[in-house]
């Protein structure tokens, strides 16, 4: 593994396109659907509401026999019946009635409005009403939510809890989801032998399924041919990440495992940390290969392997947020890397200052609990001075 | 219900405040306790790295040995043995001597440095240096990530990946997390009749879901006091809600429903949507009376009942997020009530622009799919003017 033959990230990304897994999809209840990505376009099959109902507690009126309503002279009606969100039959105001009714009732024939109860006062079967209302005032038409053939969800777009109320309203109760399933191995004889602790392992896994990803972990392998072989051929997942055994070290078997299963397409891209990240094809699926140090492991999983995923299968919201601030201190690049640099962010009314904490590091992980956001350096970048105004990746998990 | 009585959104709070259920921890598996609210602060009892070690693949030597070393005129070493990150030995290195070592490994005696393996040449036993490296290059040094005592989680953060790995690193497995335990009720004679959906009680499951709480639902109860008092005696979780209900209209059987069992502290509150929001204490716990529409739902479950969460139990994180931009339209208030105006936001060249789509409608779902932000517009406040700078909160579910 040589650092001149280390790819750059955009290229990375390039060649990893090319090797999209097959599609996966899985019809799930709305609710189970929440945080995953919608397989397809979803439109409603009808109106929303699917009548003209009242939008508050009142009466139902015509509008234009309220016109000259005031608090001293008020117009009168008589209340001639009184409907609820269950009542289905559908009565009639003629002129000069008012029927009374609870939010979210069918609108009576003949009217047009609603004057809400605080706005009037019953004597008896006498309505007194204070104030004029418009026509369609505090209704709410059909199909003003959601009109027939309205596009309640987009094709990759990720599934809200306000998505999950438009969808049930319409009468949806499963949809069709994007099912991206991973699994992880790690490697290591120091893993093993428990001299090193594997926290990479969990905390990706507990990242990867915040993005609404499956993910099923395959325990940790001695750094030898055979059992790692056997512990790749389990996985039954669509892709595979396998931590450790990226290094340049002699003891890093991986490729001669992939090779003999598939193929590599490129060892170490110029990215900082993370930058032994390797990807091939193993088996037909395609294979990651990450650092087993966890900042590192992070980086290159967020960068390349969540933009990958998102690219192949048309995931939305996976784009990542920026913001621009001020920075404090002078950060310094190795030209041709490019670097991901955790910053703590400062906000006060002189505006928003950006602290670098450390360029390298892939093992600090205090440096990731504590970080705001990422400053990216580019590769041919000789790094930023201080006071400059930058433009930082917000943090998020 | 008079809208008279309704009382301001800080005022609910502030009532709300003193009515703190009891604080449920639950001990749970650090994977598991990924979203959920740290119950104590957690500190390191131990350092990471627990040694020092090599943070890349190379060979460990005396830096002051390296100080001419160049390309054309590398220092030479004799290569005295390999380390790995599973050895447990520790060697050591003398005068002259270098020592390959793989990253994670622990630095070899009288070494202070790591060449990286592509700075140096290995020719047999004996070793070309390129570079000079400095006392500590490459190495990270024994506690210089997490030293023992450090905080790894303050009390009420919310547990995310990174924090994973750190208390795994630090060999904690098990951590004490706030168990937010919810049960919602809807009632309705027209949800049980099927003649309007009961979209709220879910879409209110999965975005309390998303905040790292335990819901559990009870179903639909009639607009019937005893069958609403049966069903919310047998919720076993810490905070009740009851969607619908709200009204002031002559079937909101509620009140004396709570009165029967506890107490009304508050009965609407002066925001648009949600107006009809409610709050007392039934058989000891805190209920909250929410609108049976979606939207009106949502606005008070973010704005009550998460924030009197956050209060009672001091949970950071959930804060909303603030960003600023250019109103493109006027937007006109209901004066003495706090309005959450759903905004799209368009980003370009000319910074961010601020679309309103509907001030109210509480039923208008859609409007709450595509927004990407809120704005609120106080009590005391007739509108505002197109083309003014205004501050909305990020929608993020």
């Amino acid at each position: 593994m040589e650092v001149k033959s280390f790819i750059g990230l955009d290229e990375a990304i390039r060649k990893g396109i090319k090797h999209k897994p097959k599609l996966t999809t899985k019809s799930v209840s709305v609710l189970d659907a929440v945080g995953k990505y919608s397989a397809s376009d979803i439109l409603s099959a009808s109106d929303y509401p699917a009548f003209d109902r009242s939008a508050v507690d009142g009466y139902a009126v015509r509008s234009d026999e309220t016109i000259s309503s005031s608090k001293t002279n008020p117009s009168t009606f008589i209340i001639v019946g009184t409907v609820y969100p269950s009542t289905s039959e559908v009565l009639k105001v003629g002129k000069g009635e008012a029927i009374k009714l609870m939010t979210g009732s069918k609108i009576p024939k003949g009217a047009d409005s609603v004057v809400m109860l605080e706005d009037a006062k019953a004597n008896g079967e006498t309505l007194g009403v204070f104030v004029p209302v418009r026509k369609f005032q505090n209704v709410s038409r059909r199909g003003e939510d959601i009109k027939s053939g309205f596009r309640i969800i987009g094709k990759g777009k990720r599934v809200t809890p306000p998505h999950v109320a438009a969808l049930l309203e319409c009468g949806i109760t499963k949809i069709n989801v994007v099912s991206v399933s991973i699994g992880i191995l790690s490697t290591g004889d120091e893993l093993v032998s428990g001299d090193v602790k594997n926290s990479t392992q969990p905390m990706l896994q507990s990242f990867l399924r915040g993005k609404g990803f499956e993910v099923s972990l395959y325990g940790v392998a001695r750094d030898d041919e055979d059992e790692i072989e056997r512990a790749l051929k389990k996985v039954r997942e669509d892709i595979v990440i396998v931590t450790g055994g990226t290094g340049p070290g002699e003891k890093d078997v991986m490729p001669s495992v992939i090779e003999r299963n598939g193929k590599i397409e490129f060892r170490g891209v110029r990215i900082r940390p993370g930058r032994t990240t390797s990807f091939g094809i193993f088996g037909g699926k395609p294979i990651f290969l990450v650092s087993g140090l966890p900042v590192a492991a992070l980086i290159s999983t967020e960068n390349l392997i969540i933009r990958l995923i998102s690219k192949w299968f048309g995931l939305a919201d996976l784009e990542k947020e920026y913001r621009t601030g001020i920075l404090a201190r002078s950060v310094v690049n190795t030209l041709g890397f490019k670097s991901f640099v955790r910053v703590k962010v400062v906000e006060d009314r002189n505006g928003r200052r950006i602290y670098p904490t450390r360029v390298t590091g892939s093992g600090v992980i205090y440096s990731m609990i504590d970080a705001d956001g990422i400053l990216v350096l580019d590769e041919n970048s000789e790094g930023i001075e201080e006071g400059s105004t930058v433009s930082y990746e917000v943090l998020r998990w």
